[in-house]
């Protein structure tokens, strides 16, 4: 099995198979979607989305006033490339025989293969092979080659090429009702000789988009004398080309495309860029050469190898090269975040949650310039944060759960439950965890990356903000002596309220009150890591005085956790006092119950009643702290637990999962890693499938779940390698699951590039050389001190 | 004397004085220009101006091919404001009696104050007191605040506040047959109660620039009811205001505007912001408080004191204050390079130039994250200069000497000499030194802050593609057994080909050549920084093999440079052949000789032919380089000079200049700092006040000399401090002028704020506590360790 190809060998073109959703090329700017480009070119309207953020705000659209904010809006189609003899049909694979097919997403290189032998309705064989690229190195290029052979027959041959800015966004069924249509036509036209040109603008936003094209024909690596005649309307261009194909000799047709926006950074015009760089585009092979020798670059940076199971090799790959394709170099500088489905499907209408968390351990320890990057994005709203913040009568910083380009909130405030039909409240914004995310994104990327400047201008004042934020929500009980947070929505979004409560929220999420504690305990070792001087800078601009350092310091020390039974922390405060669910009977009726607060809904009973989560928000915590850290936050606020507090927890909450979200396998093989590795194995596995296999059903064509994929990765990492820094010290302490025979893969930290290597016996380090100083590792609780060039081997036996 | 106010005390207001030019407010983002905001309405044409970059070709221009490029366009005129009594004429300053008047521009808080009190035509006596602010922290918002007195009348007022979009770039008069007007209306109307807004576009670039303005007045604190009409037309918006006033009662009357344009970073659309930023907006005096701490926060990074000289300390703070409006914390994200003359003047139409040379040192060691910023400028068009190498048949990366926003070469090829009245070809974008200061800037800036992250993914790869190119522009020459650079211009302009020869471009410009040596020199310095990873994937990204580091190698060990008398360096191969110039009879004939350019083609005659310099090349490297530094290279290369080299150059080029360049006199007041500090000190004064007081007669108003300015900062910490990295070590090695009792500066290095005091006896050093690592420091050639929190003093007799 090729490890690196995804082969699509039973694929019958006239069924969209549910990996077909996977087809998708992007280099973080273009994104091209797999969708047959020969016969279905009515049907594409996703041919690339572009940048990240919010389109609709699904409350003014039903209160009846429209702000659109259109940054996730669908590039005008440039894949368009059909072909016709002169006297015959257009290319159709829906009407025509299809002979041999085989598709071909190649990981390595970056490229979509297609080889079809079709027949057409008066009998004339054709063979086309299809490639297809985004350029990964050159932000604005795309390019399909086709080497089209007529088989049994000679004659004139006419090539359609054409840009089409008609297209709307129709991806989401559910948001039929939203307005799809997003682009103006500007103007269109021919450029010199073989060029066609486009330029659209969104609605709303008033953001240019320019394409450019040029499609050639070479027979025997000559270009060939073509006819040429042009066809446009508002919004579309296209040029028919005409040649003559002799029976059985190969013509290949190059369509290169140029693409621009008005958001672009060191142009002129869009237009005019456009133009320039379409003038100056290479052919497609020496295109292809350099886009290869770029996937193999990021390739040597971020590939996992996984001996013992080819094919989740092969969707672990297919992981990385989505993660990859999503948040790329290309995305430096465009102000973009990671959207939870990433540029692919336009489910969630592009908008930023928190799943940079999942996103940041991969790419911390391989590309952190993109990281710091998407830290950037936050920085850059760190005003409408503020704004937020104040508004709500807090301080600081308050992010929304769900924004876009602006900033702004945009999460929904009712919601379609397709089961009962119904449009219900929705309180999820109330996910304040969203900060901490973000606060614990800045040290991560601090931690693997050592940039201190970075962290000093920029991810210090945002970590600092977010603190402040918590301070002024946390309020103090003067009974319990203890600080609470109130009115909040933890990650499991089946509790947005008490039973029977007209005021949404629910109180002492203990992971929102224990990332609280993290965040201001961390906030003291920013404050110590900075100078004096940037110290003084930033307490003055943020206004941060002694009192509210005192305050902080109590918090940490006096944060109340809901502990039941002595060992359990519980979801929230009152989780426990919830009627128990039978599970057994909805399992019984339903089957997977993975949207049990529709089911509920739909049978009118409510999922806030029930001590049922769509994600254990406790395990969650496990996820992202070590066993160590968690432990001494929890000591610091008062709370001693058992030694054996994890497990015991796991077991608890467990029960109690109905595994709605993605990210939920995820967190249930972390924690079972150590304790029960076939189970961690199991949930790990449906965790890689779920896009793959489409395990929700139908969701995955809406786009991929980019935080669960990544989520993945980092669980070969973080988790089996047993991955952590810890006061300075990066920490190993490998589990490999049974499955596996072997982990390889190569971390950048701190300066390093290291590759690692484990096997059940023996962690082998390579540290390739990188700055002057050593690095101190901890392998087995015992510390050693990594040099220039160092290879070291370490027993696990 | 107050050394942070600027006191137009003599001022006639109905004469506009040379440094009126200088009363420009800025943020990076918006400036506003100090012109009459009460009276000349109709001729402020240059409130303000945005972006960098050239909007013009001058070559095309002649051609009859106008290519636009529209970054340096001036916003639409915000500042409008004025008042009349219902009955009265509008406050013009021209016609009315002036009684007192007072212009202020306070350095220390970022604002412009006037009062003026005025009797009008019918006797009326008001008292006027205006202060402006472009808000520092929040570049989108600019205000002004009157308090308006009718001294000896009362009755209505009407007050005009207005939004002009009809403005042209008509500041510098030669350019007047270029096109000026590059704004084209699209709406403006009522935003609420009490505001307008005002949406143009840039004609050729189609960048959209959005403000909204609202205008309240206020008695005794109260917000008073007023009467409002509002006219307009395409393009222009005002706001008339009738209110009652009463003699000797305080009207307050504020004016807060918000501005954005399409370009901006985390914003939805820029009409959709403005809107919101004003309505979002604070009231003058909560701005004016939050700018003024900002600004303090600045000062106390950026401020050098020079005990003894009041004067000279007041021009110094107004260069800082110049340079921190154009560079500022609001310039990161806008992609936007440093032009000639700031955010200032149209002179140069808002080329980039090679002035962040000058300015970099000075930014390096307080603001690296601005510093940072402008080599991402460089950095997003990298491809740019690698397109223009590959046409002119070069390797790597060459970049242009004048360029805009997409980065393109757009330099003058004829210029008009005002002295004759003849367009004469222009050669001097032939200067390729440009590239030497772009790699120079990258290895200061990562010298000084240590960033090695960035160097790994931006800056060797701009370091590396320039190396690439010098090496591809060096010939070797059999005979000499050197290698050599051919066809270029250094920075002295007067010599642009030899004379009689058809061939634009000189020999051997020591000044390139030598710079040359210095890159290659470093880029294998910077090659054994790069872990190998990162090395192996630049290399080959940048197809650099063994063979191009051994020509890299072989050309540091043997360029050729142009030296004559044994210890003299030519200004270029062959200089010392030209012409002498009879200086005595020019300096008799025109005075000062600054453009002896212009003056010898007035006679027909051509300054090529002629021993004399615009400005001294060789110089410039004594300037740049330390002295051992420029040994070594020397060396490297097969020169061994005797000891006392350089004070034999310097006397020996000294003759030879015209000082036709505002840098210099910067420069000679460099070299002599230690042999002469008399003279070194009046070629500092030269060089400080000549934006001050306009020493070019005329060239200050079409905009300020950034480069000069930051080159007088930067002799003060460079020269007299002595200040410099050799080998990781932090030098100090101070020569205080006979005028000064004591320079007092902050400096940043490498994480670490470090103040620093000097007298004529003793140095003071004080570490307010960096990051954990050390540094050393070395003084009088000898080394110390600085630690967090040390003071260290050292006698310097």
């Amino acid at each position: 099995m090729d490890c690196w190809k995804i082969n699509y060998e039973s694929y019958d073109p006239k069924e969209e198979p549910k990996q077909e959703a996977l087809c998708v090329l992007g280099n973080g700017y273009i994104a091209a979607r797999g969708a047959a480009e020969e016969s279905h070119d009515d049907d594409i309207h996703y041919p690339g989305t572009y940048l990240a953020g919010g389109f609709n705000r699904m409350e003014s659209e039903v209160s009846g006033k429209i702000i659109e904010n259109e940054d996730f809006v669908n590039w005008p189609n440039w894949l368009i490339l059909s072909f016709r003899p002169v006297d015959g049909n257009w290319l159709n694979l829906d009407e025509f025989d299809i002979l041999e097919y085989q598709k071909i997403l190649d990981l390595e290189k970056g490229i979509l293969i297609r080889k079809v032998l079709v027949k057409d309705n008066d009998g004339r064989e054709t063979f086309l092979e299809s490639r297809r690229l985004v350029h990964i190195n050159d932000r604005h290029y795309a390019a399909i080659q086709w080497h089209l052979t007529p088989k049994n027959w000679s004659g004139n041959i006419i090539v359609k090429t054409a840009l089409d800015g008609t297209v709307i966004n129709n991806n989401v069924a559910r948001y039929s009702d939203l307005n799809q249509d997003h682009l103006n036509p500007l103007d269109q036209g021919q450029l010199g000789e073989d060029g066609i040109y486009l330029n659209v603008e969104t609605k709303q936003s008033r953001i240019r988009m320019s394409q450019a094209a040029c499609t050639n024909v070479f027979i025997d690596g000559q270009q060939t004398a073509v006819n040429r005649e042009t066809h446009q309307k508002d919004g579309y261009i296209e040029q028919q080309i005409t040649f003559h194909a002799y029976q059985n000799k190969k013509v290949a047709i190059e369509k290169i495309v140029a693409i621009y926006t008005s958001r672009d950074n060191a142009i002129s015009e869009p237009f005019a860029e456009a133009a320039t760089s379409i003038d100056r585009a290479e052919q497609f092979d020496q295109m292809l050469s350099s886009h290869q020798s770029a996937w193999k670059r990021i390739w040597h940076r971020v590939d996992i190898t996984m001996d013992g199971q080819e094919k989740d090799q092969l969707v672990l790959r297919l992981h990385i090269f989505h993660l990859m394709q999503t948040a790329s170099k290309n995305t430096i500088d465009l102000d973009v975040g990671v959207p939870s489905r990433g540029l692919h499907g336009e489910a969630y209408r592009g908008h930023i949650l928190w799943d940079e968390l999942f996103i940041f351990p991969f790419l911390n320890f391989r590309v952190p310039e993109i990281s710091r990057e998407l830290i950037n994005y936050r920085y850059r709203r760190l005003p409408e944060a503020e704004h937020m913040a104040k508004e709500a009568s807090y301080k600081g910083a308050m992010f929304p759960w769900q924004s876009g380009s602006n900033g702004r909130e945009e999460s929904q405030v009712i919601h379609l439950n397709p089961q009962s039909g119904r449009w219900i409240p929705d309180d999820t914004h109330l996910q304040r965890h969203v900060n901490a995310a973000i606060a614990h994104n800045v040290w991560q990327y601090y931690q693997v990356s050592r940039d201190k400047e970075f962290l000093s201008f920029f991810g210090a004042e945002l970590f600092l903000q977010i603190a402040k934020f918590w301070c002024s929500k946390t309020t103090y009980n003067e009974k319990r002596k203890k600080y609470e947070i109130k009115g909040v929505v933890g990650p499991d979004e089946y509790h947005t309220r008490y039973p029977g409560s007209d005021q949404p929220g629910i109180n002492n999420n203990s992971y929102t009150n224990i990332m609280t504690l993290w965040v201001l305990d961390h906030a003291f070792k920013i404050l110590d890591i900075l100078n004096q001087g940037r110290r003084g800078e930033l307490l003055t601009r943020l206004n941060i005085n002694h009192e509210d350092l005192d305050r902080w310091d109590r918090i940490t020390k006096g944060m109340f956790i809901p502990v039941i039974e002595k060992n359990i922390i519980d979801q929230f405060e009152g989780f426990d006092q919830l009627k128990e669910l039978d599970w057994e009977e909805y399992h019984k009726k339903y089957g997977k119950v993975l949207r049990l607060d529709r089911i509920l809904e739909s049978e009118d009973d409510d999922v806030n009643r029930y001590k049922a989560n769509k994600q254990a928000d406790v395990l969650m915590l496990f996820y992202l702290l070590s066993s160590d850290e968690l432990n001494r936050l929890l000591i610091k606020s008062g709370y001693k637990l058992d030694k054996d507090f994890i497990p015991k927890n796991i077991s608890h909450h467990e029960k109690l999962s109905s595994h709605g979200s993605t990210l939920s396998k995820l967190v249930h093989s972390w924690v079972t890693a150590r304790s029960n590795r076939k189970k961690s194995w199991n949930h790990f596995r449906e965790a890689l499938m779920s896009d793959f296999q489409d395990i929700q059903g139908g969701t995955t064509p809406e786009g991929i779940h980019l935080g669960a994929m990544a989520g993945t990765v980092d669980l070969i990492q973080r988790c089996y390698l047993g991955l952590e820094i810890q006061q300075d010290v990066l920490k190993f302490n490998p589990v490999i699951p049974e499955k596996l025979q072997k982990i390889c893969t190569r971390l950048r930290y701190r300066s390093h590039w290291i590759k690692i290597e484990v096997n059940k016996k023996t962690l082998r380090i390579i540290s390739d050389g990188g700055w002057a100083d050593e690095i101190t590792i901890n392998i087995n609780d015992e510390l050693f001190t990594l040099r220039k060039g160092d290879r070291k081997e370490f027993s696990l036996l």
